[in-house]
């Protein structure tokens, strides 16, 4: 099975960015941790801070399944939201943070309605129980 | 690890209740599948349609790590989300739909804020996601 | 034909609670006449200050129509919401007041959607013209 | 008792309008039913399309007991509204569909508080039990 | 000066309506006296419940002045608001009761905009302060 | 093809009302123009100051489309909106200024959801792009 | 008679500030005229920037009637208001504009509800508008 | 006098529960303190998380006065709300923390219009004061 | 200790406004019933309808414990909140009437959050329960 | 004239995404259509999924009239609206759905403002009809 | 050039009022350091808790700029934002904290629109910065 | 000190875009005269239509102090934001116009409160204030 990570803004910073919030771990060290968990999955990941290069990135059909972390985008891109309802494959969105403990603007999405799936506040973890769900 | 695993109100319909959103899986076959995927924990099962009895039951200090899907009180039983705040164990709180493509009164959780992580939208895979996330 | 009449909170007290707005009649007297008036059904009357009590009662499959006034949980119970979605028999919904003639929180039901009709301001007649809406 | 019934825009319709809605039914046929329903009764029926006429027609003070359906009128008449007010008889408003299964904007009634009662859902036999309801 | 009065919906019923908010005199009396109390100016006087029929009376190019209380279209009549909107002569919205010891609803005038000024809670010397605002 | 236009309340000052706003063609020129450019289409126009005449007419099942400009009903006639959603026919709301440029209130409409498509902001050439929809 | 008429906050400068929306006539020049309009009144004048003060002048129960201009305090005084509850004496709100055409926060007002009436949009004419509707 | 104190969900867990806000007097020795200070009156204590029970308790009619502290359900049980407005004894509603400190929610209380007095943030010192106020 | 009560605006007039919501008691009678109670205590009084004022006598530090009735200055008044704020000594709000049973603006208090503990709906024995949660 | 067709996020993807909203023709199938219905006119074309991008194109000024789908960045884009508002040709508003029958965030548009008229419903018609505006 | 700074209420206590946001040093030290920073400036100092003598103060003509920091009245004072409105001189609004990272209420300022420019989250820096704008 | 000033979206069009608002200067001409009054500071400048790169531009951690007048972005993008909490550095945001005066949407910011300061309507000299803050 192919997976697809995308991250969304600022997320390339996970391991040095508000540290108290995401952790300290690195998406890059995770990805090898969760390669080695799966092997039998291929992972690729993508990373933009430009919201429409996350929907360039979707619209190509070379996945099997989707886990995205649109980070804040998930607030507000209407554009990411239209671009998930038309992928017809398994797709599971994902935050690190408990997504309701933080700024009330942060318990809005636009995209959650247009995937299958929500996962919030399972730190990195979140990733690795995603990909469990796909069978 | 003594899992505790809480449902709310008309989750003992589970199976039959409109199958077409909740699937037609029993709770009572599903515990029996967890049981064994999970030999080393032991799983306590409770479901009341009585908000009152849940907080009785969660107020007994008898287990390590609790599951709970509120049901239709996610989203007014400040009672239980005061409860809630008041345990100091992994907890997580799960919806077998995905609350964001339901009715608008369903997508806010006045109890989320105070577990750690939220699920939704995995179905009755959701349980076995959130003891996957128990270490 | 079975009946059952399910009364919510604080309605065990018709007869004597704000009788300006409920009037004077017990409901225990008035379901002597209705049985009078209905002869050829069979009339059950169930209430409880308990909402999930009322939940439990609903669940039990032994009654071809019903008749409910959730009381003050009109306004707040999903969960006996999501309770009457499942039940697939004529139900109709009575108030003794007018809800529109009354506080601003009395005119949002959570309930209402989820019967086939509702009748309000008929005062306790409104439980005969209910069973009266039954053919 | 001479009833009057007042049906408000394309209720003229009736029979014919989204049938899925509101049946298909005539008013006139269904008239015909209610007179040898209630033959000690003389009923009348007024149906406009212009607000306007339905408060000239509700100011002639020659009925004992008023039905009423204001159709959309019911949501933003306040012309109506006020009419009704005035009027010292018995009045009861009928919606033909169970309105808190539509449009939000259909679950607000400017006119309800005006009337005695109100009925929604029970298709045109909510006409027959508004009748009912005077004695 | 030919001064031209208009009344809105239900005001054809001053003096009988709601005594205790609109007082017990009728407009044919009041109008009388305003005759004898203004003997240089012409008045006309013009009452509808349709509301457009009250925008083609507006619409006559045939008077210096206009007094309209519109009723309750003050509050919804958009299409009232837009024919104002269109009358290069002085113009004066009159309320006979204070509209802000009323219901919410009274409270928001979609008219007032488009008039000159606007009296409220006069009684029906709101007419006569009206005309003596014209000079 | 037979097309309906229908102008709601004030279009028919057209030429004289707020000419900064709406123009200086009058819709009695304009239609001869428009007949002269749609030499093969029959050309049907009504118009009135009053919502429940335009229904009226509207119900009149004599015409192959329809274009639609409700004026200020287009902001609150929910029984104009009732009305349209029963027409089986291509229909088209026109505004004849852009609507979004102007005050809060006119950018609601609750007619539109009830036609087929919408044109704002084209003036009166907006009733031409209207009719060369129709195919 | 003894009339006051009480002035709030910058209506010392009327005549200079913001002419265009409160016209050129200073006060002082309209009381002028005021009191030789009404020879057989009593007029006093105040004026004051600090919302307590206008309290303490209110208070004094030396006047038969008044004629208020709460200026910027109308829209936020809760104290004045109070203030003007308990004052048993014909009283009368005045604007000197049109509150309609104005600024949304100038369209509430927490004061008018307790005076008996308010004028609005006369230019200082309505001061003058006030008194003679006192009787 | 026989004054019933009645403490909602959670509040059985005084002293444990929270200590950074209830502090960390169990309420049983509180009662033994309260009982001292007042010994001319009997005091009864009930306790439930369950809602109907609190009901079911306040409709006993054996106290002269009651001290209410409804917990979490002050901000959405409308059922003891309606419960409490039937209660013709003297009535206070207790808040151990001072409400307008916390939560958004927590300062709505649904509860405190049916009872004669509230009072909020006085720690458990607050049942004492309650009880001062009946005499 | 020394206690200092302060009322805010029209407090001046207890015993005489609204006598059916604030009682016949005028404060200075009533503080001379306090200081018999309270032997041990000074107790100092100050009123002014000047908000300005209020806060420059609470600025004097010259006092060891708060007692204030902002009066309607509960509502909006954010200066005397931030004043409050600043205040480190035991501190009460208290208002005569039970605020939940009135106007919804009275519901919302902006200064509470910065006392310590709030009474409302004792009548004017509010002052005296305050004083007696001070230890 | 030289027109410059903009569309916006996903609609790269017209004829495959969504055909029962969007249709089946891709937009390269229809732009040939176009141009061969408009043989005076050089039609350019531009497609971004990037916010800035679209920007970046429409501030080269090289196009006589602009039509604008701007997808899902109609709904939040400040940016392109600042932009819209810079362009000084004629510019019009295209939507393919009609969005008044679509969810509710579809209907508030940030840019149809800064652009002269708007056009929804159509189909991809309305690219055709917006060129027919031009003159 | 002659430069006005007016305080409002509480800004007296400067230097020990809440010193983790507004800082340590006293207005009247800050004063003197900007007098030796403009020598070739005349500055004013005005401070007031009440809000009319602000109005005052600002009403009088003796200054070539303004710097205003109203404190809590920025929130509120429509009286204030009036006399602003009304003053022909360069005038910036200032406010020591960064508002937009406080309290909800403080990020609503009914006086900024009438002044020319804001700066706020410069600790005292900011009226040094305030003056640096006037040339 | 290495000064980052940042420009978002059309800011690379001042001097031309709506000039009653911005003004006539260029940027480019603007930097010019900065870099010549802080002659000791090394001003860099980056300005992009595109939010994502406007973050790549912000990740770069090689300035000692940010100017950012976000543009639109400043109203919506939650992924700025985001990036904006990251940086350890003084930050100032920027607004050449007062927002005060604007649209409604305008005057939410939310990248503000990720800042320490924030500066509105100073025109271009804004960017030179709030360099002068760095210190």
């Amino acid at each position: 099975m192919k997976v697809l990570i995308v991250n969304g803004p600022n997320l390339n910073l996970l391991g040095t960015r508000e540290p108290e919030i995401y952790g300290t771990t690195s998406m890059e060290d995770y990805l090898e941790n969760l390669e080695s968990e799966f092997p039998s999955h291929q992972i690729q990941y993508y990373q933009s801070n430009i919201e429409g290069e996350i929907i360039n990135r979707l619209q190509h059909d070379d996945f099997d399944a989707l886990v995205i972390n649109p980070g804040a985008f998930t607030h507000y891109s209407y554009a990411i939201a239209d671009c998930l309802k038309n992928i017809q494959k398994p797709k599971v969105e994902v935050h690190i943070s408990n997504i309701y403990k933080r700024e009330e603007f942060r318990q809005k999405s636009v995209t959650a309605a247009n995937t299958d799936a929500v996962l919030s506040g399972f730190g990195m973890d979140g990733y690795r129980l995603a990909i469990l769900s796909f069978k």
